[in-house]
């Protein structure tokens, strides 16, 4: 061998070994290193079809829209998605848990537009009349009213009525039926009020284009929602739903952050009344029937139940904390198989920063430790672009307080010593790909940290946070738009994924070997389905 | 103390070790940990006026711009920087050296336009005749022609005429002089061939907002400008123009990378056939020129010297290459104070990845090492958005290559082993914050990998790559963009870049080390200036 070939030889193995160390230190190695003969060639098959729709789907013009390219801003590629191969595939995909998710930003906004318009009890206001020229800029406000109040709005001039008064109640009903001809009648109001839930391609990639104004629509969405969603019957429908679809969707598990705020919800007879306690009630037993319904029809793998994490607002002051705190442990008290965490949400940007509430937070932990309860954190932490401001810092906190996740995370990728931390600890990053672009974090996934934080071996849960403002239902397309922006990503790498998100779940030590056990045998079959795919030609 | 407060104190204690340790990985923290009183009085002042501005410049409207928020795009940005006051005083900075630009992409396209239209000698053509409908997608030609057929183009018709012939030579200055009134007459002229060595805002923000789609208009501004600078006159201005204005911005020292792919350009009397040895005795004899003039104005602290680092093209074939490798050791034999690196260029996403060229630069190598000479590579890697796929695996490549530096490694936070081996071996990364974000690696600055990698320890030289194709001219618009997006980033960290830059230069052993002092004495004169500044109220 000539010195030249003895020296290509010498960097082509220093380069392999290279690759290869810090391939090992990711998480999925392990399955890769031992991946079966089925799944390797669903790996192969998934990789051929990915490549094969970059050059194809990926790069063809569509009609009205600018810029194609694999990864590309979630709502103008949805409907190309949904066209290919590779959605068809993973949609089929056990995803495993839904780790970080918020209660009301979950169902589809059509969904819950048709429950509430079930109820005639259901009512709807604008702070002036609406019209043509309003139209975009007001948004409705939902309640349900008691039957004296129902009974004396019924004749109300509606809220598109000359006649209407300023934040006057008109049955949801009425105001759709009379919703006038040159505002599109009933599908006019159909789609204001959707409009109001969701946040548009316009929006998000134009006249929103920045976190903070993004944030100002994302916010006024729940504003909408929890009108609907305040109202007994709905809510009920609405877990329902929430469960339905999420197993449509391959997810056998989920731990949802519910925002308790109002003290008190509208009951199904109209009184403001329904406390914490009773929607807790309400949220068990729409999951036992669920699984009970799942086991009824031989797919009891398919579902192993759903959990709360406690979640309250992050701009509340420290007294009204303490009291959402030790409604947290009263609640946890009666229902410990529920409660399983609690969180701090709404913009970290805008809202105090944990720091703030370092006292109550401590005494909420030593609370527990009196009483014999285990409320674990679960922060969001540095979902922000901040680096070194207080919204940054969050992550130091939420690790030396504890937290057994971490949601969003994403600028840990600048902290070197938080990333070794949650290697050691095993702390999990609750990633939501889709979220983090359209709340404008990354213009596309191609420039999500994900893959930075993959390589450097932190382990990681793919999550939705607000799928139905975002107009997406359940995990298949944040699955999506991670495997489109990765060469080192593939099949076996969400599969690592959907394994540790069951695997970090706050699931009891023996359900969690449950769900597990009952993931594996539906990968399985998955994998095989996946191996019968013709490749492209 | 109560159980809560020895918490509260644990806790905070620990906060403060963590966030320590992080900040002592950095390369500023040796800086900040002996910094003058007049340092920290400096660090202080910039840090208010900045939060000043955040507050009023950057949360202000700003008719016909959209979204305004620090470190916002520079395109649409440039005109409010320069009203700040953050901007005037770091334009005073001295900055060390400039690492990482583009010989051709350096001097303001009005200067390189109005350099041209001084001589007789410099024609145009286009493709066909230009008139409004092609003149957003026609662009300009340029060569200097030897005097016989610079006697036949003067009677030619104009390129803007009804009898114009396709690709025919018309003198620059008759094209200007007979541009037709409704194209805009001759300051039309003027702003078509601008426009054709420019990115508008429009193009990156908007019709081109991809990096594929903005590459193509990018690499189109290069075939305009070498046509103007293909011709000594110009050429020997250019340089000149570049060394001026680098030293107005407070760069000292310069390491141009020199695209050498036509085999000669057109000397003075207009022959094609000035070779890459006499390119090299203009460049050295007008930076000679400049030093000179310096020491003689007492200006001699201000500017070291500019070296080349010899490119060519990443697109050409192994046999091309293996030309300029020997041409490149040629020219190093008779210039060795000039050579002092060699790199591939043009965008790696479509041109061959490094390890293509294995066998002949390992041979380059090997060249050297007989002949006792030493041309490092200071290679362009992981300028992509890319995960895995050959262009992101240049990094490996480049490092195992034995890169004395790195140009962009935008894709470096990727690879933990790849950081460790930079800070290891103490490579460098040249860092062009608003080249990557006008190509479109990132959206805007808070969005940019540098403040991780600050983090991460890494060590980081900031470039303007291209300056006069994104408008910009010098570093302190670079320097600017980095200051505005970050809190842990001061003007001590600014110190550290400019310091690192001088130190991981190429300069000799005992140049570097006058370059150095003379930067400390400049730093120390700025210091003082800028505790002077009076404070925003
Ligand atoms: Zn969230
Ligand atoms: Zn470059």
């Amino acid at each position: 061998m000539s010195d030249i070939q003895s020296k290509i030889q010498e960097h082509l193995s220093s380069r392999a070994s290279l690759i290869g160390k810090e391939l090992a230190g990711r998480r999925d190695y392990q399955y890769l290193s031992i991946a079966s003969s089925a799944e390797k060639e669903a790996e192969r098959i998934v990789r051929e079809i990915r490549q094969h729709e970059a050059e194809t789907v990926w790069n063809s013009v569509h009609e009205g829209i600018p810029h194609v390219f694999p990864g590309m801003g979630f709502l103008t590629a949805k409907n190309i998605i949904k066209t290919t191969r590779l959605y068809q595939i993973l949609k089929k995909m056990p995803k495993g848990a839904l780790l970080h998710a918020h209660m009301d930003g979950t169902v589809d906004s059509g969904i819950l537009l048709r429950l509430a318009l079930e109820q005639p009890a259901m009512h709807v206001c604008v702070p002036r009349r609406l019209d043509y020229m309003s139209l975009s800029g007001l948004r409705p406000s939902f309640k349900a009213l008691p039957p004296a109040l129902c009974a004396q709005a019924t004749d109300a001039p509606t809220i598109t009525s000359a006649l209407y008064i300023p934040y006057a109640w008109v049955p949801i009903q009425k105001a759709r039926e009379e919703f006038p001809r040159e505002l599109g009648g009933p599908a006019g109001f159909d789609s204001w009020v959707l409009g109001a839930q969701r946040i548009s391609a316009q929006e998000a990639y134009e006249t929103h284009n920045t976190p903070a104004k993004i944030w100002h629509k994302f916010g006024s969405t729940f504003v909408v929602a929890d009108g609907l969603l305040g109202y007994e019957p709905v809510l009920e429908s609405y877990i329902r739903e929430l469960l339905r679809t999420s197993i449509e969707d391959g997810i056998s598990y989920i731990e949802v952050r519910v925002k308790f705020f109002d003290k008190t919800m509208v009951r199904a007879n109209g009184e403001d009344d329904l406390t914490h306690r009773e929607w807790l009630v309400i949220f068990d037993r729409v999951v036992q029937e669920v699984k009970a319904d799942m086991k009824a029809q031989g797919r009891g793998d398919e579902f192993v139940g759903a959990k709360i994490i406690y979640s309250t607002l992050r701009f509340l002051s420290i007294s009204e904390i303490e009291w959402y705190l030790e409604d947290c442990i009263e609640l946890k008290k009666e229902f410990p198989h529920l409660i399983v965490g609690f969180d701090l949400v709404a913009r970290e940007d805008s809202g105090h920063p944990l720091i703030y509430f370092l006292e109550p937070l401590l005494r909420f932990r030593e609370r527990q430790k009196e009483l014999g309860l285990d409320i674990p954190f679960i922060f969001h932490a540095g979902e922000t672009l901040g680096d070194g401001d207080s919204t940054d810092h969050n992550l130091f906190d939420a690790i030396l307080l504890g937290t057994k996740r971490i949601g969003h995370g994403y600028s840990l990728i600048k902290h070197p010593m938080l990333i070794q931390k949650c290697k050691e600890l095993r702390i999990p990053i609750e990633i939501c790909p889709i979220s983090n672009e359209i709340l404008r974090l990354t213009q596309a996934m191609p420039n999500h940290p994900l893959p930075a934080l993959l390589n450097h071996g932190v382990t990681v849960a793919l999550c939705s946070d607000d799928p139905s403002v975002f107009g997406n239902t359940g995990l298949t397309y944040d699955f999506f738009q991670v495997l489109l922006s990765s060469e080192v990503t593939g099949l076996i790498t969400l599969a690592t994924l959907a394994r540790d998100s069951l695997a970090h779940s706050e699931l009891e030590p023996e359900e969690k070997k449950i769900a597990l056990e009952k993931w594996e045998r539906r990968w399985a079959l998955f994998v095989e389905e996946v191996t019968k795919e013709t490749l492209p030609t």
